[in-house]
């Protein structure tokens, strides 16, 4: 019986120096959380798209975290939030981009996969299935926190657009696993920048981009700066690196993130898996929240 | 001195037995005057990425193409539109999607590339960006058709979401190009589905899979059943295929198009071209409206 599962948190800048003792603690009992959430799903024989959904939802909840009730402010003061979930058996995908109030943006993302036509919905349209789907929704004050919001007014009056990750707090959630039947799914979820504007959408909600699972290569969750990623279609090519050229894992996952990313000025990092179990955690900012486990083996981590 | 440009006005049921000689007349001459604007564009030395936006835009202002001026109405009766560039010289992309009452989306989103730091733009925050940079707006009365608005009358109360691509119109514009700098771009543009709701988004918006350009490989603009060619990657497949396990154009398209897609029932089709001004043209549909030219040769084709 194998299986793994590993999630990050976000990536950017992290140093020991701007972090404290009760943070870091803070920090790591959550990715513990989460980690332990999806381990349970995985060791009871559950799926890989049941152990990643509810990994993700767990991260979600955690205001530590920009996604769900954690997402930042954007320019108009709102919180807009992006999810994506794919299926690495079936190949199919389900997606939310720009949604307000869904309490789970995973969750509507893995709705749009399993019970509708399509893969990607936006904004109000998404929000309107989500509700005739049943899918639980939460007022502004759930995803109210003083922390973002201090971080927004400090730039709302400009044209900054603050990536999450130049703060103190850090953006972007996402898990990827294998489970015992050798099934792989991939999911991601973010609050997006703070004080974006213009209906911004980042790599999160990209099939492909920010998440890609397929049982003959690896399932892949990314974290950084959206654009580059979207540019760089940097989920599929790990698995297209592993698929057509015989990358190894690892070997793919370094190319892409040490080699290819960093040339173009592209910071962040990714967590993946393929159906061996085999985990890759490789970024290239100074630390992501990130987490893994296998059947006999379990690690959180910060900093590089 | 060599270039070459490939232009596609949709993929679908496009058969002989559906067309009248007239309406053939009046798409070939529409596909043929986009195709010299474009041609005009690389014989005088111009840009690749001038050559594919002069071309849709061309495609976008004719009426019998579902892209710009000719989109479909979606659930609520309006006209939301996609559209995508990206240039394969800086591995630059920019996309705008759900967008109404611009013009010539492929021309927001090439603002969108080359005036602001993001890739991907929504709904009103796109609309703003547009009008912040001067784009040209169009009132609802110059999107208005006859015949779309009767196509979407029969569905309007259904829950059907109609393909534009299974009516006898058919939908997406694209343009893919090399110059002789040889320097490759892409370029796409859709009014999407008839009676689409819940701001449902397909592949043509999406870098990687409607569109993508890198002029160490080729350039590929889609059209089709979008949610398959989003889970399928579609453009960027091509490219990898080809970068990765040494495919020529042509090797890599019949592999995505013919095979991997039809094992999916992703119906459609793209248009390609690589560095050395090679150009293919697959669909597994009935038909494609499609065109290309180089120095030397030139054609306008609809059927099999």
């Amino acid at each position: 019986m194998n299986f793994s599962l590993v999630l990050h948190g976000g990536a950017g800048t992290i140093t020991r120096a701007l972090m404290t003792s009760e943070k870091e603690q803070l920090y790591q009992s959550g990715l513990k959380d989460a980690l332990n959430t999806g381990r349970k799903v995985l060791q009871y024989g559950g799926t890989a798209l049941d152990a990643v959904c509810a990994t993700v939802a767990v991260l979600e909840d955690n205001p530590l975290f920009n996604a769900g009730r954690g997402s930042v402010f954007n320019h108009q003061g709102r919180h807009e939030m992006d999810a994506s979930v794919m299926d690495g058996s079936q190949l199919t995908g389900g997606a939310v981009t720009c949604v307000q109030n869904i309490r789970n943006p995973v969750l509507a993302a893995r709705h749009v996969m399993e019970h509708s036509q399509h893969v990607l919905l936006c904004g109000a349209g998404a929000e309107m299935f989500a509700k005739e789907h049943g899918l639980e929704f939460a007022d502004d004050d759930y995803f109210f926190d003083d922390f973002r919001f201090a971080q927004w007014k400090e730039v709302q009056h400009s044209e900054t657009v603050q990536l999450d990750h130049t703060e103190k707090k850090f953006g972007t959630v996402g898990a990827v696993a294998v489970d015992i039947a050798g099934n792989l799914a991939a999911a991601t979820s973010t609050g997006g920048m703070t004080n974006k504007k213009w209906g911004r959408i980042g790599d999160t909600p990209i099939i492909g981009a920010g998440t890609y699972a397929n049982n003959t290569t690896c399932a892949v969750s990314c974290t950084g700066h959206g654009e580059l990623f979207i540019r760089s279609v940097v989920a599929y090519d790990i698995s297209c690196l592993m698929e057509y050229k015989g990358l190894s894992l690892q070997e793919a996952c370094d190319l892409v993130v040490m080699e290819k990313l960093v040339k173009i000025g592209g910071e962040g990092g990714l967590v993946a898996t393929d159906a061996l179990g085999n985990v890759a955690m490789p970024f290239n900012s100074e630390g992501m929240y990130r987490a893994f486990c296998t059947p006999t083996d379990s690690e959180v981590l910060i900093y590089r």
